[in-house]
C-alpha cells in the first residue's frame, strides 16, 4: 500500500475518445496507480458493455463513478490546474513539460487543487483551442513514432504521478483559481482592454493569446484573480469616467 | 530523436500469451520506445490479422521481425542477462527490483551484452520455474489493483529503459555469461556436489536452488563461469580418484 502524498484530487479527462474500450483502458490504468477519477467529454461511442471489457477488477468502480460532460469548458470549471498532453510540438503552445517533472510539479499543487490532465481524440489529439485553456502542456518523450495509444499514454502519466506520490513528502501550495475564475478574469480583461483601445476589436484573440501565455507560466492563485480583476474594475470605472466625460464636452 | 545509449540489445520476451492483440500493443509499446526485438515462446494464438490490428504504423516491422520459440530455456539461450517481471510477491524469488532502478541498471550491462526482460501469460504470470531462470525480479509499482494489463506494463519497462537511455552515459561492462553458459555451469556443479554427497540425490533441486539464488544476485561474467567450472572439472577429476582408491581397496 502506499503512503506519502493524495491522489484523489486529480482526473483524467478524455476529450472525444472514439473507441470505449480504450475508455476501459484508461479505468484499469488509473486503479492500477490509484488515480480514481474519470471525466468524459463529448464520447464518441459510450457503450457501457464495450467500454467495461478491458476493465477489470475494481476499475469497474472508476468506469461506474466517471462523469460524462457535453461542453469541454464546463467540464473543466471546477479545476484549478489544468495539463494538456499532446504528441504534437507547435508554436503556438505555452511551455512545455515531461510527465516525470510534471508529476513532481502537481502532487504538491493537488493537495489542496483540484487538478485535470487532458487527452484528445485517438486520431487527432488536442486542438489548440483545448490547449488554450491548459496550465501547461505535457509531451510522452518517445524514440521514434511519436503516436501512443491513448491508455497507454494515460498509464505512463498516471505511474509517473503515482512514483512522485510515494517520492513526495505531503507540501501544500495555496488555493489556485479554478478555470471559473479565470475565465471570467480573461473576459473582463477583454472587455477592458478593448475598451482603452489595447485591443482592435476586429481581431481580440491575438493579444488575449499572448496574455492567456504569460499569465499561464505560472499557476494563478484565486487571490491573484482577485487582485487581477480589482484593477480592470478600476480601469472599467475610469474608462466609463472618460465616455462621461467627451460626452459632457461634446454636448 | 534519442541521443545517448542504445536499446538494441534489450528483447521482451512474452511468455504463452493468450490474446494476439496484446501481442500487437506491446509492439507499438516497444516502437514508441525504440526497443525493437520481440520474442515470443509458446503463443497460445499467434493470428498474425488479429496481432496487426494494434500495431500501428513502424510498430509493423516490430511484428514482422518478431522470432517463435517453442521452448522457454531455448529462446533465453543467447541472453546473458535476464529479467522476470511479476505482479506477485514470493518468499522463493531472488531480489525485487523496480522498472525505474532496473532501467538504470541494464543500460550499462545492455551495451555490450543481450538482456531479456520476460512477461508472464495474462492471466498467471510467470512461474517460478520461469523465475527461476533470471538474474533479477522487478515488480511495477502500483497503488491497489496490481495486476496490469500486459502491454501496459510493458510500455513502463520500455518507457523507463528509454528514459534511462537518454540520461546515461553510455558505459560498457565485461561480457556476461549467457543462459546456455550459466546451465551448463549449473548442470556441472549438479553432477559434482552430488557426487560429492553435498546434494541428496533424491531431492536435488533443494539446493541447487539456493545455489541459484546466490549466483544470480550479480551477474556472472563469462570469465567467471569459466573458473567455477575449472573447480567443478577439478573436483570430478578428485572424486574419480577417489573412486578408483576405493575400488582399488574393496578388491
Amino acid at each position: 500500500m502506499a503512503t506519502g502524498a493524495r491522489l484523489e484530487n486529480i482526473s483524467i479527462v478524455l476529450v472525444e475518445t472514439q473507441i470505449p474500450e480504450n475508455i476501459g483502458s484508461v479505468a484499469r490504468a488509473m486503479d492500477n496507480m490509484g488515480v480514481r477519477r474519470l471525466v468524459l467529454v463529448e464520447p464518441k461511442n459510450c457503450d457501457l458493455t464495450r467500454i467495461l471489457r478491458p476493465a477489470t477488477g475494481s476499475s469497474v468502480d472508476v468506469v461506474e463513478q466517471m462523469e460524462v460532460f457535453a461542453d469541454f469548458k464546463e467540464a473543466l470549471g471546477p479545476f484549478q490546474y489544468v495539463v494538456g498532453t499532446t504528441a504534437r510540438i507547435g508554436a503556438h503552445r505555452p511551455s512545455m513539460t515531461q510527465p516525470r517533472r510534471l508529476a513532481y510539479d502537481i502532487i504538491p499543487i493537488s493537495q489542496e487543487n483540484q487538478v485535470a490532465i487532458v487527452f484528445g481524440p485517438e486520431d487527432s489529439g488536442l486542438t489548440n483551442e483545448h490547449l488554450r485553456y491548459c496550465h501547461s502542456i505535457a509531451t510522452i518523450p518517445t524514440a521514434r513514432f511519436p503516436s501512443l495509444n491513448l491508455a497507454q499514454a494515460v498509464m505512463i502519466f498516471c505511474y509517473e504521478l503515482f512514483m512522485a506520490s510515494i517520492d513526495t513528502e505531503p507540501r501544500s501550495v495555496p488555493r489556485l483559481a479554478n478555470r471559473f475564475e479565470l475565465e471570467g478574469m480573461y473576459e473582463h480583461m477583454a472587455d477592458v482592454l478593448k475598451k482603452i483601445g489595447f485591443i482592435n476589436p476586429q481581431n481580440p484573440e491575438h493579444w488575449m493569446l499572448s496574455i492567456r501565455r504569460f499569465l499561464s507560466r505560472l499557476p494563478l492563485r484565486a487571490g491573484e484573480v482577485r487582485l487581477i480583476r480589482g484593477i480592470c474594475r478600476q480601469m472599467n470605472w475610469y474608462t466609463d469616467q472618460y465616455e462621461k466625460e467627451k460626452n459632457r464636452k461634446g454636448r
